[in-house]
């Protein structure tokens, strides 16, 4: 049995449990406020492999080929190596990280149509182009706690970010911010259910005492008024002030408003708010300071630089009778690496373009991940100006124009120069902006961003730096659709002879590196209880 | 007529309120979604005084004596420096800040009634004991920022963070993690209003279109169940895992729940949900780099150390003809102070003890702001347990215990040892801790930790440090309770002779830095406009 409060013990627990018929029965039963799990077995917690496990059974590590340095591989080659393995890691680009990659000032990435970028961001500025924001419970936190790799919060919510719906009949320049929506949406729900909750309409479903709570709780979830006043919904100081509070006598501006409850539902505002109780968005979020590749920088590191060869092409991965063979070429070179094992951590629909001798099925599994679109802008502007100007210190700004998320660095506050994520995109809109040139992309999301932020979004930029995903060399996607539940997806789940395949692709976690960690995880305790078995 | 988004500019602003009837009529009307402010007639922007304002008048900068460093104080001198006027600065205390009073290793207090503590914190480890967090509004991040204080964010809302309620039956090590309350008491709070909305309860409110967006937001907002499941809440991953999502087949274990609608509202655990609403209290919020007191040290830097002086007790202020007289004693020695004004940044309650000639009205009026008690103990850990084991980056844990909030730190992530603040109380409950040694909080605030957080609450307790601001000297109270409107409150806003009064107390944002900040440029504008009417 796991408690989801490890620092609370098993034994209190129980005892908790135990309890029954006093002052705490309410909350004594398992599950009463969800602290207790559904199911009893979790997997265990893994444990990485170490030299002890070989010292004292004469067996020794063996030799390991890992096809692809993003974060799966790394992962793979980090953990074997913890305990002697002899890994090689083979990654075809020129950089470690895979779709973890940090595009700095000087940064050149030429795409799958031949046009390349250099990127002219001035020192301290970067754009996270793939995973920028990590969970509290994922456990790429504590792959950063163990290599030493800083981390800072990463702002995934704003009360003081906007919300910009055209389609609802926003004009430009008329954004609304995040507070107020919410108090307004709140506000309104609040109403709503406290008049119907008072007027009887739900007495099937509530006592007496549950309609008091009930009340008590919505006049200070939406702010609203008492019986006496309808429970009405007046607005107030949540919505934010024209003009915050001053000296003496100046209690501050109200905006204006609010608007009435069918232009607030009209507005559609509320439908950006649900994103924060995300179990994988939830606030609090990190991101290491200086950039995520630190992470993959710091698992080379700890690999060892000598064992990654970068710019090298896989061409044929062969399953042999007491080994594998993998076939590169590495700067026009064809070269091979034999090895007892080997982790095939490359995206599926790259793998599955790789000549092997693993089998019919595998082939056909590896051809059942489709891979998605997704595209990110980076815009430098000379001067932070939705730090000084609108007081946004970071988070994101949701619309519904094609940009579809736009984002607030947070790092580097106050600083001169700053970056915004002009947009953050998937599926079609990503497939539109990645089939214009880098210029053109640039100038219709700095079009697209004037309605929401005035002209200073197109006076002020600097330099810009776009990545469409599914155009990128090496990679060819954002991240994969698993088959989950087919006999394909679990086929790759069981080596293919002595190949093992690992990757966020293989996990409950697809585009996030926690699912790369844990996959890379799996991988590497089977081979390794493999090689202990031997 | 100012516009919430200053970068939005009035043009533009007044265009889009011109336009009407068209597609976006629902917005272009002035407040539908509260983007313009009720009042047209917000305070001028501050402007602080400059050199150039003498240069061409042939008028000179005046010797101005101020009482008290802390934040107003400081602020003042600084402002008023800007043009050339030539400031001293009285602090009875041995350090700048006042209130923004940062504990670190080394820190001596010694109580009004003589109890000393030092404090034992590890390098790197400290206490805001005052003013801990900034808001995005608010001037004093404007400081920050022009004194070159590097900010971070302040973890004032975090999922992961906890809320236990002793009074509603929780028991000792069952804690509810606030994502799982909030996913509980949203959903029900959705099924709730749906069942009522589909039903037709709220039809003399809402239009058949209402009706669908309002339910359509619901399911989003609660993610409940559509009509054909009665809108039913039942739990989901918005309420977090015992064992998150992971490889291969792991689709995570959930936890177990929810409970009763009516378990959930007798938990009361949304009476803390509102805190983040606050236009005050509303993530994103900030904090310098190092500590809070890099504000004042950075204003302290500006003003010049040499004007400042330290352990200085004001014991007569005279208004006279042509300049005031301030008399105090410093290391024994009873000293004067001649200059043309004064600027009286002490707390009322204090200024109000200074023998002074400013007449009984005033003397009424500085007593008539009530002090109030507030508590907060630093407890240093020698390990990150919270984050390790828990998964709590930041953030606050809220309780009706005695101990009211509890803190986890926002900076120092993965760092060995950290600080909570293990409890931040007010009124009664700050008055019983004050009354206590500081041994005596620290066993207290510890031993009702334990029941949130387990036995290692007690077991890696490394030092402690705890301060009652109604027992500090030169301070005695947490922050006042201005008597708004009354006419002894407006008597202090002018100026009594030569003497011009500046504090948060005189602001409404009291207790919040931007309060002082505001309140000494009200009294830098009337002091640098005298000047120069003179």
């Amino acid at each position: 049995m796991v408690h989801d409060l490890p620092g609370v013990s098993r034994r209190r627990f129980l005892q908790s449990v135990g309890v029954s018929g006093g002052a705490g029965a309410l909350f004594a039963t398992m599950g009463a406020l969800g602290l207790a799990p559904a199911a009893a077995s979790p997997a265990p917690p893994f444990q990485a492999p170490r030299r002890s496990d070989f010292t004292l059974t004469g067996r020794s590590a063996k030799k390991v080929v890992v096809l692809g340095g993003g974060v799966a591989g790394l992962a793979s080659a980090y953990e074997l190596g913890k305990a002697g393995y002899d890994c090689t890691v083979l990654e075809a680009r020129g950089v470690v990280g895979g779709r973890n990659l940090t595009v700095r000032g000087g940064t050149t990435e030429t795409d799958l149509d031949g046009s390349t970028q250099r990127a002219a961001f001035s020192s301290g500025v970067y754009l996270n182009a793939g995973p920028a924001r990590i969970a509290q419970w994922m456990v790429t936190l504590d792959y950063c706690r163990e290599l030493g790799v800083p981390i800072e919060p990463f702002v995934n919510a704003n009360a003081d970010a906007l919300i910009y719906n055209e389609a609802a009949g926003m004009l430009p320049g008329r954004p609304v911010r995040y507070r107020t929506a919410k108090a307004d949406v709140y506000g309104y729900v609040a109403e709503l259910l406290a008049k119907a909750t008072d007027q009887g309409a739900l007495d099937a479903r509530l006592t007496a005492q549950d309609k008091e709570r009930v009340l008590a709780f919505l006049q200070g979830f939406g702010a609203i008024g008492g019986r006496a006043d309808d429970w009405a919904y007046r607005g107030g100081g949540r919505r934010g002030f024209a003009s915050y509070p001053g000296p003496g006598t100046d209690a501050g501006t109200p905006l204006a408003g609010p608007g009435s409850l069918a232009d607030v539902f009209a507005s559609n505002v509320g439908r950006y708010f649900s994103f924060e109780f995300g179990y994988d968005q939830a606030m609090m979020m990190f991101q290491p300071v200086g950039g995520m590749d630190r992470i993959p920088y710091a698992l080379s590191r700890a690999v060892g630089a000598g064992r990654i060869r970068l710019g090298a092409e896989i061409t044929a991965l062969e399953d042999r009778p007491g080994g594998v063979r993998v076939t590169y070429v590495q700067r026009g070179r064809t070269r091979t690496v034999d090895a007892d094992f080997c982790v095939a951590a490359l995206p599926p629909h790259l793998m599955a373009r790789v000549p092997h001798n693993l089998g019919a099925g595998v082939q056909a599994a590896l051809g059942s991940f489709p891979a998605t679109a997704a595209g990110k802008i980076g815009l430098e502007y000379r001067s932070r100006w939705w730090e000084n100007d609108l007081r946004i210190y970071g988070g994101i700004t949701e619309t519904d124009l094609d940009l579809a998320h736009v984002w607030y660095p947070s790092h580097g506050f106050h600083n001169d120069r700053g970056l915004i994520v002009g947009y953050y995109n998937t599926g079609a809109n990503a497939r539109a902006y990645g089939a214009l040139t880098p210029e053109q992309r640039a100038l219709r999301a700095v079009e697209q961003g004037v309605k929401i932020h005035g002209e200073k979004y197109r006076s002020e930029l600097a330099a810009s730096f776009s990545v469409a995903w599914q155009r990128m060399r090496h990679l060819e996607g954002a991240w994969t659709a698993p088959p989950y539940g087919t006999p394909g997806y679990n086929l790759l789940l069981e080596p293919a002879g002595r190949v093992y395949f690992a990757g966020d692709w293989l996990s409950h976690e697809v585009a996030w590196q926690h699912g790369s960690f844990v996959s890379a995880r799996a991988a590497v305790t089977a081979v390794h209880r493999r090689v202990m078995a031997g």
